[in-house]
């Protein structure tokens, strides 16, 4: 690594490539091109599908490079630290592709780099700080000695995803928690973004050389949902980690359980994050819970997971409090804005024709949503329900993937129903006054059962990366609802616990050595 | 709770019956009886399995129980607690029942009634202190305040062992762990000790009623693999906890993933718990060592998940150190014990067989080794094979349940590549001098990632129920790699993370604010 390295150099360009352990190769499976949601027209270079061979060729580098691993990847947080720097120095070209391949806005791109690449330095310092590795010892004297540290799993094949081309795809969540617990990576790049996954994925081998370390630490693989399934079923690959819709997540959560060693599959999926309004938040700051609630559903055309999928709100009459039309203008009244695909558009719209015919009452029409031609632009929408309708139709309470919500008349005796009734989401928050509290308590403790995350007086989308964040939640918000993507907690799911019986110091994780030297020192 | 209600008052008696939500009832399926291993009679009294409609009652009854709950089950312990005292209080009728179904020695079940009472105690403490509850707090000024605590998942089906009447399986860890993480517990007594297991249930029920909780808590079904298929797919059941073995425990495995919500299924299955002796320690200690294996090797039958299946010792000839040859005589010295079960002994019988049919060169003769006629006698063996063999034959490097163990002449050298071989197991020992440390560094790194305990200079059965220990690995020795079923962190399977954001103190559980109190106070 030279000084001068982290210099805005030579740009990275994308050339149509999967990187199999350090080298840039072409795929052999068939051709694909990635779309540009705005203009509709195919945008190069040309990409061809990685199939098998790439695949064994990445799985058996990265078996390879976590064998020179002895017990913990103390290298992790410089790999990350440096891959970090090396984003901030290819910042204008990722941004730029990430732009034409996602149609997301400029600035939403631009905050989820930085996102990115402080995910990356905290999870390097996550990783540093040896917390995660969870060590317990018993020293009872004249009785055995125990050391119990937890150990990087193996191989884990990331998936990236489509409404994250950077914070959940390549670079995200799911990379840098593998390597930092250790673990090397064959990342699956999402086909939507496969440009940008690519110039991602340089950053990564370039870190990977930076640091001295075995190519075999990161590999990416281009390609569609064949390849996906050839990755889960590698015997190399030991977990997987997927953001993604319910039908690609249990996919691959059912072909790793049907494996003869069936592996993890640490899928976030889908989620309708509900949202409660009672009548006196509602009566002393209606507008400015409207306001957040509608800027949160239309805000990076609701491809969030943790968009406000369903409202309930204690609103009385509209036209006592004017809550509904309000909520709904607020949406509705946006700009168009392009969706990532033309598989999203086809099912947003699907959604809301579901959803049009589910109403009863109020005469819904769901047509005119989406924009003829070959742009992928889609407008708010809020779609008004009973609470008898929320109850009587299942195609209420999915998700809609786009800028649409449900709002439900609910009156606040209603939603301990409501709430046995919710599948499990990321999120569930709740608007109220602080002398509702006590009387609330009982529906926080229930949600708290239904969700990973509750929240008071806020919203659900922006996710920070912290200690004690969460982001997961039961089925089918995630299929392991003990785990999270993000946050400290994201190392555990790739780290297991070995219990070292009578081992002598010489013979021990280093982890374990050290804590026993904190522990007595403390 | 009466003072006196800890003295030997009334007797426990078995009647044949599930335990559904505190009252004793009858299923309706069809009849079975316990089977005395040791003369091969069935014995009293007569059972009938449990069908759908009791499932559903006690599933039910936990659901309802779990919805008593804010948040965290506070008197767990003092739940676990009563159930610990009244074991105590039962334990002549508990012991003397158990030792009519299973076979196993009045010593080893006094041991492991004693053994099943501190593990109560243990995690009741473990409960108490809410360690496992894991909490993270994220409070920067002016930023979001979020809290992270784990939660109980809810009602859990626990399957009973058949090798271990009291420490896994009614009142084992299983049920233990499960209750103090605050999950109400739906056990499956396993079919071969159905009143040593009603006796316990009956414990159960009295401890629930005494500390004056909902019944729910607790419930037992009496039957066979139907009626765990039936509990497995239960909706209102939110994981699985089994041990037994691998075909069983991937029955539930795959019958709960396919599921439409999966739910977590804690199998802790096959394993062959390799040993590794080196030449330098059977110089200086062969002696203690084969006997120290042939002890562990033989104790229950053979019938423990920990039993060394198979020893790689550097032993160069018989001739030159006696090695294999005193190992044989002490292992097959031995009285011919009762196994457990007669498809046990079929099992055993068959592994044998194919066993022998796959060793090559020694002339083995795997018959004689059962005994006829109706009671399950069997005595100890050891089966000789070479290196080649043990490489070749997927058979040898299957578990045998029972007291049989495969010896491989395997020199040093080879011992890497025999490692890397493996398939997943409980543990891995080695037997080496301390001048070897440094040599063997790269063996014990390499069996570290096959298993979940590794010991050395020591025997692998034995589970110490403590903070540090670990008692899983990865598959086939569990299903989940990253859970144990004994110790503190056995909880862990039973809880579920779950952040509050911008959530007021009075709303959140007692167990954050306790922390955040402890924090400013510490």
């Amino acid at each position: 690594m030279t000084a001068d390295s982290e210099a805005p150099g030579v740009e990275l360009v994308a050339e149509g490539c999967s990187l199999v352990a350090g080298r840039a190769v072409q795929g052999d499976g068939p051709e694909f091109l990635a779309f540009n949601p705005r203009t509709g027209e195919e945008v190069g270079p040309v990409f061809r599908e990685a199939g098998l061979e790439l695949v064994e060729k990445s799985t058996a580098a990265a078996r390879e490079a976590f064998g020179t691993l002895e017990y913990h990847f103390e290298r992790g947080p410089a790999l990350l630290d440096r891959a970090a720097a090396l984003m901030e120095v290819h910042r204008p070209e990722i941004v730029e592709r990430a732009e034409i391949e996602t149609a997301l806005s400029r600035t939403r791109l631009e905050g989820e780099l930085t996102r990115t690449v402080n995910q990356l330095r905290f999870l390097a310092e996550v990783a540093a700080s040896g917390e995660r590795l969870d060590v317990a010892t018993d020293n009872v004297p004249n009785r055995l000695a125990l050391a119990l540290v937890r150990l990087p799993i193996g191989p884990v094949a990331v998936f990236g995803a489509s409404n994250f081309p950077l914070a959940f795809s390549v670079p995200g969540c799911d990379t840098a928690a593998a390597l930092a617990a250790g673990c090397p990576v064959v990342v699956k790049a999402h086909e939507a973004h496969p440009a940008t996954s690519e110039l991602c994925g340089r950053v990564f081998i370039e870190a990977v050389r930076d640091c001295g370390l075995h190519p075999g630490w990161f590999s990416l693989l281009q390609g569609r949902s064949a390849l996906g399934a050839t990755l889960a079923r590698d015997p190399n690959i030991k977990a997987v980690a997927f953001t993604g819709s319910e039908r690609g997540g249990r996919a691959l959560f059912d072909m790793a359980s049907a494996r003869p060693e069936p592996i993890p599959v640490y899928a976030e999926m889908g989620s309708i994050n509900p949202v409660f309004v009672t009548a006196a938040s509602i009566e002393s700051r209606g507008e400015e819970i409207v306001s957040a609630l509608a800027a949160s559903i239309i805000g990076s055309g609701g491809q969030l997971c943790t968009k406000p999928g369903v409202v309930f709100a204690d609103y009385r009459t509209d036209a006592e409090t004017g809550f509904a039309s309000r909520f709904a203008s607020l949406v509705e009244i946006s700009d168009e804005q392009p969706l990532l695909t033309p598989q999203i558009r086809e099912r947003f719209l699907h959604s809301l024709q579901v959803v049009a015919a589910a109403v009863s009452g109020e005469g819904e029409d769901c047509g005119g949503q989406i924009r003829g031609g070959p742009a992928l632009l889609a407008s708010g929408r809020v779609i008004r329900a009973s609470l008898q309708d929320w109850v009587r139709e299942d195609a209420l309470r999915d998700e809609i993937f786009g800028p649409a919500s449900v709002l439900v008349a609910a009156p606040e005796e209603s939603w301990l129903d409501v709430a046995h009734k919710l599948s499990g989401s990321l999120t569930a928050s709740i608007w109220l006054e602080s002398e509702e509290h006590v009387r609330l308590a009982p529906l926080v403790r229930a949600l708290s059962t239904r969700v990973g995350r509750v929240v008071v007086n806020g919203l659900p989308t922006g996710v920070r990366v912290s200690k004690a964040m969460f982001h997961g939640g039961p089925y089918p918000a995630s299929a392991s609802a003990r785990d999270t993507s993000v946050g400290a907690c994201s190392l555990d799911r790739f780290l297991r616990p070995v219990c070292f019986q009578g081992v002598p110091e010489e013979l021990l994780p280093r982890a374990v050595t050290a804590s026993t030297t904190r522990h007595q020192s403390g």
